[in-house]
């Protein structure tokens, strides 16, 4: 099997979102893996100067109706938040934890997060909102809760997040196959056709 | 027919070059004329307070990246100007110039200028280039070189350009179908969508 797909998100980009519906069965045709890597948007920003596409000026309108038509025309169900942007740093502690101990598991919590905020208008940036979402699909809240406050878990977060500026992440979803990065869940057909025939 | 396709444009923009080869083709399926607008994107980042994604930070070469990746998916030839981006006023004056005479040569000439600056290394931006693709397209250059400096025409581009600005162009190509606004050569998809269904 080649080398896995590098999948970087924040759980509360809405691009993001759409991408992570539609990734895995797309690389699964090509018979790759996908590395999920939620990451903090925010700090991306923040080191550029740059701000969220509803934030730029002349976008906020345009963003909103685009979020809605790109997730009719992938037909994955969206709802916009009341609350957006929102903090992920739980979620994404939450995601890193999990995936230590369990990959399949957290790429069903990544899932749950997204469809919490995206589709059914739940809340998922407070650590009780975390431990709720983690708790329906089993996760006990306890060590869940410590772990969020870990060193450990805080740094993991923070490598992550500077790796995906050393790839160049400007925005998100940002999708690497080998070595080509792509932007946008608009850039899928463009991912499909990286796979089928291993450049443009 | 139902009302026609408003496609504005600057020609001195990557996404609206590759827009611009596809763009009647995809309308004409669907039984719908474009309106072709060449407007100046310099003066609605100017009003913004915005730049173009090349000069934004982090940008640049992702999306010189993109620009090459993109111009293949839609199997557009495509070769990156030395210069860029240029100024394109001459450009789009003698596009409404030549239009108010003869609209068929009019769209003959804003693909000749597309093309020559993204697929033939040519410069488009001076007054002279302007006359010189005129001229391979059998218009005769002095007309045209008074046309430039017409009061009439310079307003003409004014208006177009306010035009665009109304109806909340921020970027290139900006695509307006049954008053739903579409921006980018990647939303090409989505505004056959639109066609297809009158709605998403």
């Amino acid at each position: 099997m080649a080398e896995p797909i590098d999948f970087y998100f924040d759980f509360s980009s809405p691009y993001s979102y759409l991408a992570s519906e539609k990734i895995d069965a797309l690389a699964g045709r090509f018979d790759r893996e996908v590395r999920w890597h939620p990451i903090l948007l925010g700090v991306i920003f923040k080191g550029l100067g740059t701000l969220p596409l509803v934030r730029q000026p002349g976008m906020h309108d345009y963003s909103l109706r685009d979020f809605v038509r790109s997730a009719r025309f992938l037909d994955v169900p969206f709802r916009m938040p009341m609350r957006f942007p929102v903090a992920t740093v739980a979620a994404a502690r939450a995601y890193y934890w999990l995936h230590d101990r369990d990959g399949a598991l957290a790429r069903q919590f990544a899932h749950a997060v997204f469809r919490a905020y995206f589709a059914e208008g739940h809340d998922i940036s407070e650590p009780s909102s975390v431990l709720h979402m983690a708790a329906l699909l089993g996760v006990e809240p306890a060590p869940l809760s410590s772990a969020l406050e870990e060193p450990a878990i805080k740094e993991r977060l923070r490598k992550e997040t500077d790796a995906a500026i050393a790839l160049g992440m400007f925005g998100a979803p940002w999708i690497v196959v080998d070595g080509e990065p792509f932007w946008g869940a608009d850039r899928l057909p463009q991912v499909e056709r990286q796979l089928e025939r291993g450049g443009f």
